[in-house]
C-alpha cells in the first residue's frame, strides 16, 4: 500500500481550519480514503506527484480542465509573455478581443463569446440570457443534472433559499415523451432548455443522448420560441472543437464553456448566435477578474495547439485503446463492467457493483501502482496520454482487476 | 486630447464579437467614451499602458485587485515557484492549507476559511451558511446594494427569474431605526444580514457607518441568533489586515474577501468563526478552479508583503496627501467637492454636479495627462503609489479643476 503520511497529515491540519477539509468535489473522502493522496505537490505531462513523492498516471486530468497535459509548453510560454504584460487590470487587454474572435471562428453557432470564471458563471448567465431574450421565466433541466453551484440548479439545497428553484421544471434524461409532455404543458412559459451534450452525472453510468432526443428538443424550442443552452463545461473541446453536440450535427443557440478551455487557467465562456445578442447584452454580467488577460492568454494557445495537433482525434485514440483494453481485461478476470461516455470522457462501472465496493477496491490498486482513477465519477482522457502511458496504465490495471476477483469474485 | 485610436479600433472589433463589446463594470462606456482608453498593453507598479501607448498613474488598480503594485516582484516570484510546480489539479496544494491558516493567523475573527474565484462566489455562499446555521431563510441587506452579479442581490435584473429575490429584506443604509424595524418584524425569520464595512455603491457618494449602526446590527444579530455577514470584497485589505470592520471594533461572524487577496491574481475567501463551522461545511462549494494554487501563492505572498511594509499604513498616508491636494485646489479654483470613503478607497465628487458633467470633465483633463480617475466608482490607492505619484497627479488635477471652471463655472 501507498504511503500517504505528508497527505493525511496535511489533511488534519485543513481539516482544522477549512470546513471539510476539502470541500466539494475534490474531497479526498470521494476517493478511497485514507489509501489515496489528498494533496498534489507538481504535475507535468499526462502525470502528477502526491506530496508524499508517489507518482500517477493521471485520469481526472483536474476533473477536466487539464488537456493538453500539466505545464504544456506552449500554453506557459504564452501565460509567462502576458504575465509579462498584464493580468488583470482596468480595462481588458488585446487578447480578449482575440479569444472571442477565436471562438466565433472555431464554434459554428458561435457569432460571439461572452467570458466568466467558473462554469457556474456561464450556466447562470445563460439561464438569465433565454428569459431576457423570450419574456419568460420558466427553464428545463434534467433532474439531478449538474450544472454547478447556483441555487436555480443544485441538488445540494442546503442553504438554498425556498423559491429559488421555482422557476425550473425538469424531466429525466433521454426520457423524449416526458420532455414533450412539460412542453405542451408550459410552452407559454418556457424560456429555455439547457442540457450537457451526454449525461454525464457522478455515482451513476453515463447516458449517450438517444437517437432523436436531441433534435427533439431543437424542434421543441424552435416551435415555441424557447432557447436552447448546451453546458459543454465538463465535456467541452474533448469531444469536438466546435462544441459536443456538433459531433452529433446539433445547434444549440448558446453553449457554455469552461474547464479545458484553459488548460488549467481558470476561465468560461458562453458563446452564442446573432439572433440571442441583443439579450445577451441585457443581461448584466461582471466579475473582478473576468477579464484578465493572463487565462486568455492560455485558452489562444491551447485552442492553437489542439487544431494543430489534432488533439481531440488523439484523445479518442487513447480512449479506444484503453476502453479495448479493460474490457479484455474484464473477461479474463470475469468481472462484468459497463464503459459508458465517449472516448475522451469514458466512466467503467462494476455490473452489480452495490456500494461501488468493486471500483474502490480497482482504484485502491491503481493509486498503490501510479495510476489515478476515480471510483465514482467519469474520468477524462488528455492529448498528453501516450500510448506508452496506456500500456502502462493497462499493466496496473491488470492487477486490479486480479485484486478485485480475488477479494470479491 | 489623447489618442485613443488602437483603443477604438479593437472596441469596435469587440462590439462584433462579444456583448455589450466590454460587459459590466469595465465598459469604456462608463469613462469618458471616446476620450479615455477601452484595451491595456501593460502595468507596471502605479502605472499602466494602454494600447496607444498612453501612459497612466492607475487610481482604479484594477477596480480592487491591485494593493501591492502591478507585477510586484514578491508575488509574481511566487507565482512563477508554484507555476513550475502545479496550478489547477485534482487536489490541493499545500499552498491551499497554508493559507487558510495565514487568514485564521491575520484575521481575527477567523477560525476558518473557504476559497472561491468570484467576490459572488463567496457574498452568495455566507448567505446560504446563514441559512444552514439557522434553519430561517430571510437574509437583510441594503437596498441597493453591490454584493455581486447573484441573482438574490443584484439590482439589474433582467433575466433573473421573478422569485430570485423572494428572501431579501432591505433597508436604507445608516437608517438603524428602518434596520430594527425589519429586525422586529422579521425576527424569527432572519438567517442573516450581509452589509459592506461602508456604503460605497457606483454613481453615489461613499458613507461610513454612523455612530452605532455596525454595534446596533450586531446586538439584533446576537438577540435574535442571527449571522452577521461582512461583504468585504472590495475594502478588504485596504483598511485593516484584519477585516475592514476591526477598523471600528466589530466583530462579525462571516467575512468575505476577493480583489485585493492575491494583488490580481483570481481568488476570493470566505472566513468565519468556530461557531458556524459546522454550517458551513454543509453548504456545497466547489468550482473547477476553486483549488488552483497559483492564486494561493499569490495571497501568501501579497499578505505577506503587505504584513512587512505596512500597506495600509502606506495606503492612509498616500491617500491623505491626495485628499489635502484636491481639497487645497478645488478650493484654489472655486469648486465644491465631497471627497468621501477611506483615504485608500476614496471618491471625489463635486457638489451639484447634475448629470456628473463636472466629474466627465475633470476626468477626460486627467486622461489627457496619464492619470486615471473614474468619474462615477470609487478610486482605489495601492501601496505602490509614491509620494512623487501623487506629486505628479497633483499637477494633473491642478490643470483639470481649472479646465472644470473655465467650461462649467
Amino acid at each position: 500500500m501507498g504511503n500517504y503520511d505528508k497527505s493525511n497529515e496535511l489533511f488534519s491540519r485543513a481539516m482544522k481550519v477549512i470546513p471539510s477539509g476539502i470541500p466539494g468535489h475534490q474531497s479526498p473522502t470521494l476517493l478511497v480514503f485514507g489509501s489515496s493522496p489528498c494533496f498534489i505537490d507538481r504535475a507535468e505531462g499526462s502525470r502528477f506527484w502526491d506530496v508524499d513523492g508517489n507518482e500517477y498516471i493521471d485520469y481526472m486530468c483536474a476533473y477536466g480542465p487539464m488537456v493538453l497535459g500539466y505545464k504544456h509548453p506552449k500554453v506557459e510560454q504564452a501565460v509567462r509573455a502576458q504575465l509579462d504584460k498584464v493580468d488583470t487590470c482596468n480595462l481588458p487587454s488585446e487578447r480578449y478581443v482575440e479569444l472571442a474572435e477565436k471562438l466565433v471562428e472555431i464554434v459554428p453557432i458561435a457569432d460571439w463569446a461572452i467570458f466568466g470564471k467558473n462554469g457556474s458563471d456561464v450556466t447562470t448567465y445563460a439561464c438569465r440570457v433565454a428569459r431576457a431574450k423570450t419574456g419568460r421565466s420558466k427553464v428545463i433541466m434534467v433532474e439531478g443534472c449538474y450544472h454547478g453551484i447556483g441555487a436555480w440548479c443544485t441538488s445540494m439545497t442546503t442553504g438554498i433559499a425556498p423559491d429559488d428553484q421555482s422557476s425550473m421544471l425538469t424531466f429525466d434524461y433521454n426520457d423524449t415523451d416526458g420532455f414533450m409532455r412539460l412542453i405542451e404543458e408550459n410552452k407559454d412559459d418556457v424560456a429555455g432548455v439547457i442540457l450537457t451534450p451526454f449525461h454525464h452525472e457522478a455515482f451513476h453510468e453515463s447516458e449517450m443522448p438517444k437517437e432523436g432526443f436531441l433534435e427533439a428538443v431543437r424542434k421543441a424550442c424552435d416551435d415555441i420560441g424557447a432557447v436552447f443552452i448546451i453546458d459543454d463545461v465538463r465535456a467541452g473541446f474533448r469531444m469536438h472543437m466546435g462544441g459536443s453536440v456538433e459531433k452529433f450535427g446539433i445547434k444549440p443557440d448558446l453553449i457554455c464553456f469552461s474547464k479545458a478551455l484553459g488548460n488549467g487557467h481558470p476561465i468560461s465562456a458562453c458563446v452564442g448566435t446573432d439572433a440571442i445578442k441583443d439579450a445577451a447584452s441585457q443581461v448584466f454580467f461582471t466579475g473582478s477578474f473576468f477579464t484578465s488577460s493572463v487565462p486568455m492568454a492560455a485558452a489562444i494557445a491551447t485552442l492553437d495547439e489542439m487544431e494543430k495537433t489534432n488533439a481531440i482525434g488523439i484523445m479518442y485514440e487513447r480512449g479506444e485503446m484503453l476502453k479495448e483494453g479493460l474490457y479484455d481485461q474484464a473477461d479474463v478476470h470475469g468481472q462484468r463492467i459497463n464503459y459508458t461516455g465517449p472516448e475522451p470522457i469514458p466512466f467503467m462501472t462494476f455490473d452489480t457493483d452495490d456500494g461501488w465496493d468493486r471500483a474502490k477496491v480497482f482504484c485502491q490498486e491503481c493509486y498503490d501502482n501510479g495510476v489515478f482513477f476515480h471510483p465514482f465519477h467519469n474520468w477524462f482522457i488528455s492529448a498528453a496520454h501516450t500510448e506508452e502511458d496506456i500500456r502502462k496504465t493497462l499493466d496496473v490495471t491488470d492487477g486490479a482487476f486480479k485484486r478485485v476477483k480475488a477479494e470479491m469474485g
